[in-house]
């Protein structure tokens, strides 16, 4: 964020932090140590300026700074400015990639709309450790900045066969076939009914074994499924899908 | 690229390099300095290994490693194993972000085979040099691991009048705007007509100010769109909008 706190802190509530407490009239929301240090120390907040808070649960609101010190600040809720609503049910099983890539892919999957987001260990990944941890920090921040009233949910790492095996019977499971004779994802997905919970599987960079594949298409409610023919890097792939999803599918409509 | 040389210099080729000179049978193609240093030293390139070589105009080739020193290396042009081809007529047209967006969204618009890139200065462009070096430096190691044939065009900034009074009459300006009761963006390409040349332009992080849009809108061939209710990064922006362009209209179809 830029340096210009009158801007930021004006009463559109500009500031925007996702909190853990309840969001309701008249109420007190506390923030976390880091939170207020942003606030204090960073965005230099004042008695009378507004942020715009979220929990998930109970929408949207703005809140007024009543009181600074030098390490806390107190808030009060003033009124809700949006409603809470959820993404559409996408979820988005993915190969663990390294470090970069892996904190933009979690970032933009936020933004494009995610609900639920689950590391799926493959034969062929390269990275070994998935920091769950990390991965909420980043959609927290993703869910602060592109207005979302809720932030995905961040699942700790699983096997694909566990993954497989766990998959819901009426969602759909959406696979990035890169040995494939699939339909184009578009096709695919104007082929599918309406409103149908759907997931996004993408391998990781080598792809999926032959083994690995056998056992996601014997799943009835796989559909494989192809991104043209150029060589999509795992994130890319992933993040062109779900656009895609969104804008047949999705609530971007 | 990971260290199993034996698997990557494979007979399939599995390094592929774009060089500036001529490819055709018996040919000996040059190797810049980075690339020699990269073969030699990185991959280990040993005599017999062979490399996939394109150049924008001749297609794709396997070539031999026929003798390397210290310092060098040279090759022979065995086959050809591609195919010349273009990506689709889509330019982007971007307002500058930082450098690690900016790589991001170089590298990702080259796998998403854009044809051109034109960093466009606007009022609110917060980034104000652009390194097209460095552009064309991310193109073509995207260009290289995507399969494609070509590098994307990476022109010099211009200020957004610049791009808006240059545009050509026949190519469709896909402007999103986030200030908008435009269409979706796929709902507006489904109206477009087929094969129509196009070109996507993503504002800066703070959007277009109301008399950018004006000058934009002002264009007979400017289509404007959303792409959804959630506040996307430019970075974002832009890859949804080429993932979806190609879905519709590019050649993953």
């Amino acid at each position: 964020m830029s340096g210009n706190t009158d801007e930021l802190m004006e009463p559109g509530g500009k500031v925007r932090l996702f909190i853990a407490g309840d969001l309701a009239a008249g109420v007190s929301p506390r923030l976390d140590d880091d939170q207020t240090h942003y606030l204090l120390h960073v965005m230099r907040a004042k008695a009378g300026d507004r942020i715009s808070l979220f929990n998930g649960r109970d929408g949207e609101w703005l809140a007024k700074v009543v009181e600074t010190s030098k390490r806390s600040l107190a808030l009060v809720c003033e009124k809700q400015t949006g409603f809470q609503r959820e993404v559409p049910d996408l979820w988005l099983a993915f190969a663990p990639i390294k470090k970069t890539p892996a904190d933009y892919l979690v970032q933009k999957a936020t933004e494009l709309g995610v609900r639920v987001l689950q590391p799926t260990m493959t034969r062929r990944t390269i990275v070994g450790r998935v920091n769950v941890e990390r991965m909420r920090a980043n959609a927290i921040e993703a869910a602060e900045q592109s207005g979302r009233m809720t932030v995905p949910e961040c699942r700790g790492p699983l096997t694909l066969e566990k993954v497989i095996a766990a998959w819901p019977q009426n969602r759909v499971l959406i696979f990035c076939d890169e040995a494939g004779d699939a339909p184009m994802l578009i096709d695919a997905l104007l082929d599918m009914p309406e409103n149908a919970p759907a997931g996004l599987l993408i391998g990781p960079e080598g792809g999926f074994d032959p083994a690995e594949r056998d056992i996601i298409r014997a799943l009835p409610q796989a559909v494989p499924v192809v991104l043209g023919h150029r060589i999509l890097r795992a994130d890319t792939a992933a993040l062109a899908a779900l656009a895609i999803w969104q804008s047949v599918w999705g609530d971007w409509r």
